[in-house]
């Protein structure tokens, strides 16, 4: 199990603020998500810009791609990006346009499934038959809404999902008191949005760091 | 039940074409579509360039909203769109969310449920409880890559849905000689993206009118 990256999501709705954001955090973050608001905002300028001004970060476009894979997978890895979302309501054969675009650059591009929805463990297992290593795993909104933390539902499900064989990108509120939570867990990255912002985010992302070096 | 309306969804790579293509289509649809390609590619510059330029059109942006629906919602109706599309896979408190933005601005902004994934009729239900009248059905991408027309499935489930309430717009390779089929059906709209592109475009949308005269 290799240690869990940090993760910024790239949230603003404009470009500069996003620029400026990314610069910001670089140092203390592995990888630079183009998030599904900025995407829209900016559209594929967002992720070529991103890409030119961090050309060694991971680079995800968090398109939560739902139909037309094979156009949209292609736009966005000819824009940079290394990673793509895709919704798990997707066909699965949009799943697997997705994959195959990404397989054709033979550069390291992969598809995370991104996971709303009345999903079921056969659909992961369908992801994981297509050759697909990665899923993202929100923390429940009503949980989230209700201001409760990480549930042993929750928790459960990413250890079942883990030990099919998915790394895991978390997110959902992540604070550096919840990394021990999810201990034995294939976690690929942790996600944050805002929490990595700024001077603070920088304490944050080292306070985040202390806690992932005790654990993986 | 009213008329069935004809959509155009514009789904080039660039914001040059879709102009172009729009600008053609114009007075055989009533529907202008911003698709969820051309939306990633161009951003919200797409929108605000569509509603410029025809400003009588409903105007329809093709999100596919999974999440971050109050802002994503918000962004698109600013940039002057009517209609959103929210996926069916997004949590109800986002679909809520979506509503929630929509009728803030108090002139017939509508939120459209494409229907995605492992949904359900109580899902259905919950959308109508929301006050949602609209909802988007594709034909069963596996019929079409396999080369089948509307299957009697696809049927039944639209005869459904229109009955709880939901007003349907129906896309997936559209022609004026399927429009029979949808007969009782409280179809919104047609949509349609290569077949009402050009000249030919014209002749076809011409026929669909001709069909949908017949039923209704």
């Amino acid at each position: 199990m290799s240690k869990p990256l940090l993760q910024i999501a790239l949230d603003s709705l404009n470009l500069e603020t996003a620029i400026e954001t990314a610069k910001n955090a670089a140092d203390s973050v592995d990888i630079i998500e183009v998030g599904t608001i900025l995407a829209f905002a900016e559209g594929m300028n967002a992720v070529r810009t991103l890409r030119q001004n961090h050309p060694n970060h991971i680079l995800v476009c968090d398109m939560k791609t739902t139909d037309g894979g094979a156009i949209l997978a292609k736009m966005a890895f000819d824009a940079g990006t290394d990673w793509l979302t895709v919704s798990a309501a997707a066909h699965i054969a949009t799943i697997a346009a997705c994959k195959k675009v990404a397989d054709s650059y033979h550069t390291n591009k992969e598809i995370q499934i991104e996971i709303y929805g009345n999903w079921t463990f056969e659909d992961a297992q369908a992801w994981l038959d297509l050759g697909i290593k990665q899923a993202i795993y929100h923390r429940s909104r009503d949980a989230e809404l209700a201001g409760k933390g990480w549930t042993e539902k929750d928790l459960d499900c990413m250890r079942k999902l883990s030990d099919l064989g998915l790394e895991l990108s978390i997110t959902g509120g992540i604070a550096p008191e919840d990394i021990h939570l999810f201990k034995g867990i294939n976690a690929k990255t942790f996600i944050a949005g805002r929490a990595l912002v700024g001077e603070k985010g920088k304490e944050t992302a080292n306070a985040l760091r202390t806690e992932i070096n005790k654990y993986w």
